[in-house]
């Protein structure tokens, strides 16, 4: 098969993005919630706090007898009992009584305001306040977090650890989350070797395998990787096997837009080729393929080109596999130097920041890794503008932002 | 103990800053490489490529044959030999022949360029080539990425997809990293409980714990938590077992600036403790010690405070303790309605982002996780400012900017 018409990103975008997704979901222990994905909303189960409480250490007292107190003339109480955290007074205070109140402890009855122990002085259940205190002074109220019932957090959050606090404090022991999608990743080429040692003649060490098992993982998803020959059997073989256990399929190499290529010329027997062919710089020889359901993104061989394909096409919807739903955050930065662009294809000229300039790396090839090592964004060129010049304001998308 | 003067956070952050990190090492396969932190410096072991090869399936030439060809004019040449990726052509190519060769494999002897197959018509070996060619055009040459013994990354790097691609590509089949510090995390209080079916009375759910543990994976390191209650000497034992096994001791509660507090009484004991107080708000009651060198955090108990202190005091600490530097990124946002704050300590105002404005939000009060649910970063007024009036610049410190 051979597709002369490259497809504009923002169409391959959309063809990819219309391929449904199943989205699947498992129940787990809140100490595993971290960085995933509430497939639930969350609704207290109680009142939080359940009760009027202190917020500081000192002293529960009716603030009617502070009215007027000071340094110089402090008020004098008398202490009745001591409570701590966790535990409840059983006498109901008076006029002229204090009750010691650890942070957190309910409130005793009568009570209606506490004095933090900085402001006290203690003898033998004596008390000196010397501090005039409003009602409701140092006291946290009955449901002033959340009242049973107060929907807290919606379906699609990807939980931070204050998430995960007030899901614990609303009385949940587990939730419903997304289950991570498991990605089958093939590395094709007969040209590559696992390790330095196995190098012989033309081969050269497959660098994809470990590149696309780290991108996987940095969508939260969970890679599941193996390496093929370039034998359209054995392909279809491994293809099926990931189409088995897994949610996506991504295959490296295979892909050049020429007669013959093994990888798209296998998905479009097994199912259909959607994509083959974007107009993206590096990374033309982009394929996407469905089988069964299944999408397939067929990535370059080369290092520079399948990491930007992945970026700009594989990325999203890996996340929207977990409901999470990203767009990419272009800043604006000016460039420092003249940069070329080729008309009818987005470049994504891997560059360098410092501070509000851009400096486009003088390294260039897709297959030189080198130029996504020493880069931290990409600076986005659309199809329809021929460069940027030296001081121009151009799209920046910065590697760190298309993290989860 | 009792210290009235709150330490500045400024001056608290140098405190901790000069507690001397023991950073420990491990070797890893490439596999298990992301996001980890390098802990040498990678010298390539081979170049790369390692021999001239061709960027794109075609054929190779010799470019002189091909010039001044066009479409309406081509040059016509003669197919001696077909070589895949991994193979080398055992021929010597010579004027007017080409070798079809793809993507990655060996440039054959003779040849100095390749014709993409798109500029091509080949029929029973006879190939017409309809561009002109200058020599080098489509070959990689060797060493083009990198040549053996270049310096490729430095130690304390955090390692991306494409630096463990690099990595690969130049011969490394494990790296030495800097190892996760395993942090013990101990949450203290008598009125708490794991889960809504303990509550009873006065109790309530330790959702402490749950953050902790979220908030130290987000910063790369290991989580081993536990609970306590108020009791010195169980404090006590508990620290003792984790300073055999951990790097550094997170507690939660029992720091409250009073008499008979009992976490920092018992770090006071066991070891020095430096700080007690911070100029900070919410999160004045945060203790920070060193027993036998071991740093030991005391964070409030209070769930807000808890988090706060651990953004500002704990997490950059952790960082560090796996060779990752990492300050604090402030930007400027304008404020949408006034702030009060207090003079002499600094306030960590929970607010969310809106464009360029910043709304803090009307909740308050270090037990309110709802503050820390519904806003994305900190308003930070330094203790010096009295307030921001609305419509004022201000610094924000984005929660997403803490992470690695």
């Amino acid at each position: 098969m051979f597709i002369s018409e490259l497809i504009p990103v923002k169409d391959a975008l959309k063809i990819i993005d219309n391929i449904e997704i199943k989205l699947d979901i498992e129940r787990i222990p809140l100490e595993e919630a971290y960085n995933r994905v509430l497939a639930e909303d969350i609704k207290a189960l109680l009142d939080s706090p359940s009760f009027d409480r202190s917020a500081m250490d000192g002293y529960a007292v009716q603030a009617e007898d502070t009215f007027g107190s000071s340094e110089t003339s402090p008020a004098y109480l008398k202490v009745v009992d001591r409570i701590c955290a966790g535990d409840t007074s059983k006498i109901v205070l008076k006029q002229g009584e204090a009750i010691k109140i650890a942070t957190g402890a309910p409130i005793p009855e009568g009570a209606n305001a506490v004095v933090m122990e900085e402001y006290t002085y203690e003898e033998n259940n004596d008390l000196e306040v010397s501090k005039t205190l409003f009602p409701g002074e140092n006291v946290a109220p009955f449901g002033e977090d959340f009242k049973k019932g107060d929907e807290l957090l919606k379906s699609g959050k990807l939980l931070r650890p204050q998430d995960i606090g007030i899901i614990t404090s609303a009385g949940h022991d587990t939730i419903n989350v997304f289950k991570k999608p498991k990605i089958g990743v093939i590395t094709t080429g007969n040209e590559l070797v696992m390790s330095k040692s196995e190098i012989k003649g033309a081969k050269i060490i497959n660098s994809n395998y470990y590149t696309l098992k780290a991108l996987v993982e940095s969508t939260l998803a969970v890679p599941e990787l193996t390496h093929c020959v370039d034998d359209a059997q054995k392909v279809k073989e491994q293809i099926e096997t990931f189409l088995e256990s897994c949610d996506a399929v991504i295959t490296t190499g295979g892909t050049a837009i020429s007669k013959g290529d093994v990888v798209v010329d296998v998905v479009d027997k097994m199912g259909e080729v959607l994509i083959h062919g974007a107009g993206i710089r590096p990374g033309k020889p982009f394929g996407f393929g469905v089988i069964n359901g299944t999408p397939i993104f067929m990535l370059s061989g080369y290092p520079v080109a399948s990491m930007v394909q992945f970026d700009i096409f594989t990325r999203n919807y890996l996340l929207k596999m977990q409901n999470i739903h990203k767009e990419f955050s272009i800043i604006k930065k000016t460039a420092s130097r003249k940069i070329a662009s080729t008309l009818g294809r987005t470049d994504y000229v891997r560059a360098k920041t410092e501070g509000n300039l851009v400096h486009p790396l003088k390294i260039d090839g897709s297959g030189i890794i080198r130029s996504m090592v020493e880069s931290d964004c990409y600076i986005l060129i659309e199809e329809n503008v021929e460069g940027i010049n030296e001081g121009e304001e151009c799209d920046v998308l910065l590697y760190d932002s298309l993290k989860v």
